[in-house]
């Protein structure tokens, strides 16, 4: 299907694919947007890009509604930061603030419950111009762990400690919250970060365990495992958020951040805090022509084992984004031999990619950056918002997964 | 230089490329080593190798003795392990419970000690067959971190928990301790896997830390991070242990364990925690024709922002092992554009790759496999002890990286 649809001088081609794909394919459905604008339109000085993700799983009407929002406003967040000079690391965190602050995702605010009816986050940021990394694991009683990521990556770039100590990347538990309060990073009590419906499903998840483990009594203790095949962490549970940014420079960065898989044991660490997997940018540079942006959603040890952030990554180097995207789900993720004994395989990616360009008019012989932007996922749904400095507003989406290029001249 | 030595009916080719690498270059020679049996003579049932490593650094000769005697057990051990039948998984956490048992490594008992006078440790486990993975990150109180990993590994083999939750692969901290304890590992108290060494170790690293500090009184803190070279946790204290291993159906798996950097802040994980940095196995499969097994030591921040022991894997399906490793170390570690900030590069790998082939006799028509074992590093040496099923002991070297091939007929 090809369709065609405009708005405010953008023109926006929709190349829908998903009625070509296999059952088993990931859901990756394609647009391509090309902005364009006349020399005397254009904004001095404004550029950049913001995608977010408020995870991949299945979306209730009634969560859908307050998913957008927040999407909308982590959107807004980075693109003030853009307008207002910040590199794509510092828009990053600030997209991610918003998500973990709000209380429906699950992240920062609001985060699942650990068996222990605990809060424990991860979280972690990457820098394409540096390439520095930073995240936290199973941290608790700070609101937001990116903000904590985000200090580790801006330290390590100082150099080395006192002593000649190499700084760390990667804090977990009591030291890392620690670590957090001796930078200025103020402690949250964990009972405020806890909310009505995260204690509810708490009680709720705990009672459907009870009764699993009750029904279960007297078989053998292995058949037990294999055979329960109920997942009440499916894709309801799935919300980890994240965003990728490209700056007015054309720098990437990209970050995620989770509460985790509910009645996860205490310490689980999830892919949202593991180099590679949660969260990837790298810069253009000799030998890679794009610079790209990956954040992913979806279960923690699928998307750890998979190494899907990289792997994503590393397919965006091919010349069509769409095609190297939706093989890299299907080849690295569905059927990826890590995962051979899965019986379900639940993720999903946003992903962004820019190259500098010359606009489409050559004859101006004006630079600018192209950016296309692209999503997709094994799951029900993904929750995306994405958004230019130079839009009035973001956009937001849950069922269908794009593909949007985008010509920005001049940024 | 090429040398030839030979004992015991093997026959090794000495490949000592040294005296040709620029300055710059990793320190990797290469052996290649091709052991011969007539039908005859060979047992039945008896195959398998083990390749382990005391940690890449500086070995001074009162610590050389030691490491030297641990890598010999340690392959003892995984050499019992695989005449009794064990796969290779069982056989390089056999090897690795040697090495963190011995008080001189820097691993399990004797690790060293972090910024509160503590011991956290991080280890994993990857088995090249079923490609699962285990690990646990910053655990106190445990005297054989390996076990814990392993039995993450072996429980999420299992399949899923109660009521459809997914096992966990990574756990940290307390969390990961008190897994460990419910599922049978005994806890050590702390103050028992501490050692004289590591204690007064500890003393000396604070009164160094205490001092350069003072000295550094009344400077700007980011000048005085920036100006402070000198590298107290130096080569020296890098010392984390690691095996790789191939059983007699060719199954490979590696492993990992360390104390991590002296004087870190505690909740720090290194890489041997890390998916795809610590080490890495990769059984044969349709795109790949060699199993891969790898294990890393060093600095942890820089073998994780290089993921080193993933990309040296990957790198081993090049023809010439010899020439991919040394490419892989100096391109993916040394120049790696992820450390260019860094002003040296600390690490080490030990590599270990096989195939199925035909023996040196076709006409005899014996299928075999044929291992190639190499190691290489960017440190001052590498204490490295190998051994196959058919050797009545180990060999151990400290000072020479080398590349052995080996061909083993009926296994």
């Amino acid at each position: 299907m090809i369709g065609l649809s405009s708005y405010a001088g953008v023109m926006e081609s929709l190349m829908n694919s998903a009625e070509e794909q296999q059952p088993s394919s990931p859901l990756t459905n394609s647009w391509s947007k090309i902005q364009e604008s006349s020399k005397n339109q254009k904004p001095k000085g404004v550029g950049g890009f913001v995608l977010v993700h408020a995870g991949a799983g299945y979306h209730s009407e009634s969560k859908a509604k307050e998913y957008k929002h927040v999407c909308k406003r982590a959107c807004q967040r980075a693109v003030d930061q853009l307008k207002a000079g910040a590199l794509a690391v510092e828009a990053v965190a600030a997209a991610l603030v918003e998500l973990e602050d709000s209380p429906f995702t699950n992240a920062g605010m609001g985060s699942n419950l650990n068996l222990s009816g605990e809060i424990e986050c991860d979280a972690s940021i990457m820098d394409g111009k540096s390439l520095h990394f930073g995240a936290v694991g199973a941290i608790s009683g700070i609101k937001n762990p990116v903000l904590v990521a985000n200090r580790l990556l801006s330290e390590a770039q100082k150099g080395k400690l006192s002593a000649g100590r190499i700084p760390p990347c990667f804090l977990v538990g009591r030291g890392a919250h620690d670590w957090a309060v001796s930078h200025g990073i103020p402690p949250c009590p964990s009972e405020k970060m806890a909310t009505k419906f995260s204690l509810s499903a708490y009680k709720r998840n705990k009672r459907k365990m009870e009764l699993a483990e009750k029904m279960d009594t007297g078989q053998n203790q292995t058949k037990k495992r294999r055979q329960s095949s109920e997942n009440e962490n499916g894709s309801g549970c799935l919300d980890t958020v994240g965003a990728v940014v490209v700056d007015l420079e054309g720098n990437v960065a990209a970050a995620v951040s989770s509460g985790g898989l509910a009645m996860k044991h205490p310490g689980r660490v999830g892919q949202a805090a593991h180099y590679g997997c949660g969260c990837w940018a790298e810069n253009a540079c000799n030998m890679n022509p794009y610079s790209t942006a990956v954040s992913t959603s979806g279960c923690g040890e699928h998307l750890i084992r998979t190494m899907l952030a990289r792997e994503c990554s590393a397919a965006m180097q091919s010349e069509d984004a769409h095609q190297a995207l939706l093989e890299a789900m299907q080849n690295k993720f569905i059927s990826s031999p890590f995962l051979t004994s899965e019986d379900r395989v639940l993720g999903g990616v946003i992903v962004l990619r820019c190259c500098r360009c010359v606009e489409a008019q050559p004859s101006q012989n004006i630079q600018g950056i192209l950016v296309e932007f692209l999503w997709s996922h094994t799951t029900e749904s993904m929750c995306v918002g994405y958004m230019s400095a130079q839009d009035s507003k973001a956009k937001v989406s849950i069922p269908i997964s794009q593909i949007i290029k985008m010509f920005c001249s001049e940024f």
